[in-house]
């Protein structure tokens, strides 16, 4: 059987202004973890105050993924890292609470813990096929927090159409300097790297996936970036069992060194194009413009579906149902 | 959209030496709920030690609920009201505890925090058809302390094929009088009812059908005498509006007053008879002799198979299947 995780949850580092566009205010932006999980689970946001959109308008990734699960029928698992405030979805939880802003000493106290938890899920799991996502805002940065801290090379997509990638590297830079790390001190140590510069999600979906490697399960990363950052942790690991990434067009259209990355680290890269620019709709128009591009497991989603032989038109009229059902609630 | 709430839960009633057959041991009851999640959830025990099995090898209706879940495919969502140690299924907690022994003053202290919160759940979910099962080992007891209280003088059925209905009544006396109440004296009060001789899966139940009515959305009570106590809870809270019950045949047959019952309160009763009989396996057979009966919302997926209009025959293979899966595993 197949499996769809996503691991949410939150760091003080999406507060910083300019970092992330997962929530139209800052003050919204809080939610957004929980509202993904909701309308992943439920079709629409349930306890979340707002279907999350970007500043400038452009809806969460979880209405598509969502759209995906009507139209194909997978089986979700929401992963609860560390969320702020409280849930309507049914979660597992990890006992991980809010990621620090990543500018203070220690980004994740918990890292360990959170870690430990999730490998006993991801080994208890008993689905062949384990794919893995993430709903946390701010998480691209934290992503290149932990790439930096392990002395990878790589850049980090945005959820902006313009990357503020000079404001990420100048806010890890300051986490590092805080956690007395120099680029590549943690080349060992990945969860040193996520405890000291990263977020509670990177340390569930890193655990979720060793616990399902050592089980003999068939693990995907399902996303950006931000999924890459993990891949790297694994391989940092030590562990050289196959691993995929599945992510967006949108993504790897952004990423000029994604193929690279890919490649260093061993793994099998799965690009889907849904073919969005055919879907004259603003929940798949702001795409194509380079908006939001990944989230909430979308890559791994679209896979699917793919695999699924399923046209992209069924999942384009299905998208416009699930964007009109979760702004009309 | 339809959704299948099963609200999960213990008490320590259930260990009263022939109250319950919910457990191959004592000990092993208490994993029962949590075993019963993971089977709805992943088709199998996850973290749980076993696939809870009666003391005579009865297999918990988990594994057929789950089979008729793989065979329609619907969505379920575990609800936490207290219970024992820990689960890898994704669960919406309600902040409940294990329910205390009901011969003890207070059977659940917490009942009405427990309903307030079922009750926001059930308001917040968008489906417009919401079937709510239950498992807890020793809740016919408990439910039979809850009708009592309340002056309803219903009988309730049984896990065992021998009903120890005079050990449950001692049980229940004693409870009243550990409460000071006398039968009826709860009649106004049904939340008074569960805190004194109830438990946590009653209180979370009641909850979240009292929410979904008020949110608009079709109730409808998925299992045997345990789903009768919370309808008459609804009744007694003075809520009129239409309520379903969906029980087994298992359970119909065995009871006699269960058509009286559903009249006086005012429900519409719905009885599946899956053919069990004409399946030759232990994980069917034992039902057919008065075993088990009921548990994990079975009447309701039962009724749910039949509407979908499938054979009979399709599900008997799946039960095969995932009884084999779950034993194996």
């Amino acid at each position: 059987m197949t499996r769809f995780a996503v691991v949410c949850g939150t760091t003080h580092t999406a507060a910083i202004e300019g970092i992330s566009a997962a929530g139209a205010t800052p003050e919204l932006m809080a939610h957004t973890p929980a509202a993904d999980s909701e309308i992943l689970v439920y079709g629409q946001p349930a306890f979340a105050p707002v279907t999350p959109v970007s500043p400038t308008g452009c809806p969460t990734p979880a209405i598509i993924t969502r759209a995906i699960r009507e139209c194909i029928g997978f089986d979700p698992v929401v992963v609860d890292a560390g969320l702020t405030g409280e849930t309507a979805a049914p979660i597992v939880a990890l006992d991980g609470r809010p990621g620090v802003d990543i500018r203070e000493p220690a980004a994740v106290p918990e890292a360990r813990g959170i870690f430990e938890r999730a490998r006993e899920v991801g080994t208890a799991l008993p689905d062949e096929e384990l794919w893995i996502g993430e709903t946390i805002p701010g998480g691209t940065t934290t992503a290149l927090g932990v790439l930096t801290a392990l002395g990878e090379p790589l850049t980090v997509s945005s959820s902006l159409p313009e990357n503020p990638v000079e404001l990420k590297r100048r806010v890890v830079r300051e986490g590092l300097a805080a956690s007395r790390l120099d680029s590549g001190d943690a080349a060992d140590e990945p969860l040193r790297a996520i405890e000291d510069v990263g977020d509670p999600v990177l340390s569930g979906i890193l655990g979720l996936a060793v616990g399902a490697l050592e089980s003999g399960a068939e693990v995907t990363l399902a996303g950006g970036t931000q999924l890459l950052a993990v891949a790297a942790c694994i391989r940092h690991r030590g562990i050289d069992a196959p691993l995929s990434l599945a992510t967006t067009s949108f993504v790897a259209s952004g990423a000029t060194d994604l193929d690279r990355a890919a490649a260093d680290l061993d793994l099998d890269l799965v690009v889907t194009n849904p073919r969005f620019e055919r879907a004259d709709h603003v929940s798949m128009k702001r795409y194509c413009d380079g908006e939001a591009k990944e989230g909430v497991g979308l890559g791994g989603a679209l896979a699917l579906y793919d695999r699924a032989g399923e046209p992209w038109d069924r999942l384009h009229e299905r998208v416009v149902a699930v964007y009109e059902r979760c702004l009309d609630a």
